[in-house]
């Protein structure tokens, strides 16, 4: 019998390094599986079906939230976009860990469904000037944009006291070893590892067998 | 404000590697506590007064449980061994980490006493064979006396389902590896970092500051 996958979700404020982290995560361990959302949002050029988004009508949408099958979603200007959950339930069965990069109603809802399979964790800024820097040094966007994105931010990191760990990242050498801490520690927890009933039931045939 | 200092509980059947990862532990964090008991028998020659045991007497000792000062505490061949309180929570409020290698009982009542401070690991023998050999290997012991231990090990072993976190020793440098992503990731939960709501606070008047 093998692990029980987990599912690991990530929130933070945009800028405070989440995405960069869940890149070296999914790099660092091949195993893991990153949660892919779908959407009601038409595919842009060189977005595939199954890699960026799973591109779904309004009504596939709406009869799978019907059915159960979305484990949250939500509506962003027009658009629907959820997490589905057959994937993820087959990830988990498989022994996989799911990773979400996704914000603090879409981390409850997950949470609210899955419950003892979820994994959270929150990572903060060292500061917000920190955080307008970040947003700023990818020198794409207007003041506008940032300003809307700060908002954001600020309701985002309310959230932080929901979340099981959380990390503040000064250096993201260290946030990164903190969360592949996390991730180990959480796959010895006893309940993750239904393969050791099995295991203490061998140790205690050796023990009658002497 | 400061982290708030967690009891980590190891056990294990006696051969399993608990006392080595321990040191081991202690050697990697200089700024851990190691439990000292207070026990009830004499000194042996050598031995210190706060160094190897608290060394009480038996009225001292019944006092002492009388007046909740002992976490846990039991009889072993007629005399009293037991986890004073008072020094693990100075060091809690300290932010410091108290370590005890201790036996199933005595984590139970640390358990009952301690609740959320605690956390409790387990550590399993690849195989029954293993665990004989190195207790064998040690070759000090008589047959009866490792008979004794390996029965004392059985005992030990059923209450593997109770802990937190199960850790099969293998490879002493991968568990101890475990141990340490354990002990680095329970320090990140939310609730052992009061220190993050001034954090938070302060994020927040520089958002108000903009």
């Amino acid at each position: 019998m093998i692990r029980r996958g987990l599912l690991l979700i990530l929130s933070s404020p945009s800028g405070a390094g989440k995405s960069t982290l869940s890149r070296r995560l999914m790099a660092w361990d091949r195993t893991m599986r990153f949660s892919i959302s779908a959407t009601t949002r038409a595919p842009r050029p060189g977005e595939e079906d199954g890699r960026e988004y799973y591109f779904r009508s309004r009504e596939q949408f709406e009869s799978m939230v019907k059915s159960s099958e979305m484990l949250e979603h939500a509506e962003v200007f027009g658009n629907l976009y959820g997490s589905p959950r057959a994937p993820v339930q087959a990830a988990m069965e498989a022994g996989t860990d799911t990773v979400f990069d996704i914000d603090w109603q879409g981390g409850q809802q997950i949470k609210q469904a899955m419950r003892d399979d979820v994994v959270s964790v929150f990572i903060l800024p060292p500061s917000i000037a920190e955080l307008d820097r970040r947003l700023r040094s990818r020198g794409q966007d207007s003041d506008d944009v940032i300003a809307g994105r700060m908002a954001k931010s600020r309701d985002e990191i309310s959230h932080w006291a929901e979340y099981d760990y959380v990390l503040v990242n000064e250096d993201l050498d260290q946030t990164f070893d903190q969360l592949i801490a996390i991730l180990t520690a959480e796959r010895l927890r006893r309940e993750r590892q239904p393969q050791l009933s099995a295991f203490v039931r061998a140790l205690n045939k050796e023990f009658e067998a002497r």
